[in-house]
């Protein structure tokens, strides 16, 4: 890849994260009502926080089907407002315990624990009215596609089913296929669904769609392990949060059972794995092309 | 109201309670997957529990438009799935922290506190999932339609802002005004979606759908205030959780402000002018009426 494509990626993702925040601000309910301490809370949790890389996906994807642009950040923030739903809910005491997220105090220090449920639960919630409203395309075939691909993704046999396992992952003998099993669904799924959305939304043929979600299979994996190799090798100050969690809760990892320098190989290989689904969309996917190498060389 | 259509309502509950739990445990996950703790604690707290009240709702006002009784009982489904999911949450430990529940253990005491958050997330997803497929109607514009209204029910401007609300009931100097509109977005708004989804199913006309919205706002009040009176008056054996909890955290109720007699008289006007907005339907919705004489007169 050339220091132009890294360039541009670097603004691509700076522009969808501004957008993304302001589609969000404008999504979110706000103002004084009796009850806007919740309203509070899923603001200070979903806007000004982090790549905004699944919106970044949809809005990429789309791009390769002529998708209207404002479709396309709707449903990437509807995305980002699970995947924000689902930081709240596991940094809660009950799951891992988190302090801080993004460099500030998680949602339940800043609020309390309550407070941060509902929150989570609004945030959720608010994910499925804006993706069924008409603003988000004509055709309510495609939003109940999108209802539908979205709630499969991040449900009990999804992405909750994977934090359920990550929960007891420390008491579960765990393998690289059943490690792999669990980050499938418990991060795989929403970049999954990121990456399929452009194509319902553009109602592309199966084929396109499909070399979609298998590049989203693979950069998923490939996200994951460089996420395991940033816990051990990464710098607090930098990423945010906490790290070294797993290896402190004794759960497994790609680290942890490959060595680092195997995961290491790993991610670079589904990254350029992941590169090659791509092919048929030629140079019109040179962004996403470039997010699975970003994705694996961020911070290590 | 005769004994004939009080023995019907209840035949009709019954039958109403058997058609919601075969079809909830043909609708949530089973199985031996390793993440089956989230769908066992799924199924424990959805399954043979409740009067299934919103589901009968839906299956009601469906009757009056020619819907499908699949059709029907699938929607009731997803709609009993909301709130088993908020029962869920609301007994968690920072919520209400209550142990029983239709006497039994809550969801975290008879697992955890991180699989009943867990569970009652997947519940979530799951309504909206059902309500986005093809089996649920095959007009996608109707599915749209039903996912747009539970959500914006249920959300932070719905059911959650109630509950949030609800929370900080004892803090705040609640009047008549203010309790109202509480209970009308914590239990208002989700019977107010059992009773529209009939419509909105059955494509009826505004006028129709209007008078059945009409009927569901002054039926959810008469219930919240019968609620009230049972969590005074009422036995807590037979109830099934623990009673006079408002009164203790300080929470100011309909009971509290009007009294038990002006309590209970309002509730009575409230059924009688839920029944007045169904006047459009003639006899066909005599079990709808006979419905809101119940709800204010259940156990008390």
């Amino acid at each position: 890849m050339t220091a132009t494509l890294t360039e541009m990626l670097s603004q691509a993702l700076a522009a969808t994260a501004a957008a993304v925040n302001a589609e969000l601000d404008h999504l979110l309910p706000s103002g004084d009502a009796p009850e806007h301490r919740v309203h509070d809370a899923m603001r200070y949790s979903a806007l000004e926080g982090g790549k905004r890389l699944r919106p970044f996906l949809v809005i990429q994807s789309a791009s390769l089907f002529n998708v209207s642009p404002a479709a396309a950040l709707r449903v990437g923030c509807a995305l980002e407002m699970v995947h924000c739903y689902s930081l709240i809910h596991d940094d809660l005491p009950a799951m891992d315990d988190d302090d801080m997220r993004r460099g500030r105090p998680t949602c339940h220090r800043q609020f309390d624990e309550a407070t941060a449920i509902l929150a989570g639960d609004a945030l959720l919630t608010r994910a499925f009215e804006v993706l069924a409203a008409e603003a988000t395309h004509p055709d309510p075939a495609v939003r109940c596609e999108l209802v539908w691909q979205l709630a499969h993704a991040s449900g009990g046999q999804g992405m909750v089913g994977g934090q359920m396992l990550d929960l007891q992952a420390a008491d579960l003998d765990m393998d690289v296929a059943a490690i792999t099993r669990l980050q499938q669904m418990k991060t795989g799924r929403l970049i999954g669904f990121g990456c399929e959305a452009g194509a319902i939304l553009g109602k592309a043929p199966a084929s396109l769609r499909l070399a979609l979600k298998n590049y989203a299979h693979d950069l998923g994996l490939a996200f994951q392990i460089a996420d395991d190799l940033l816990d051990v090798l990464g710098d607090e100050t930098q990423v945010g949060k906490k790290l070294g969690k797993d290896a402190e809760a004794g759960k497994a990892t790609f680290v942890s059972l490959l060595g680092v320098d195997r995961a290491r190989d790993q991610a670079r290989m589904l990254a350029e794995q992941a590169c090659r689904h791509l092919d048929p969309f030629g140079q019109a996917a040179d962004l996403l092309r470039q997010t699975a190498t970003f994705v694996v060389t961020r911070g290590v």
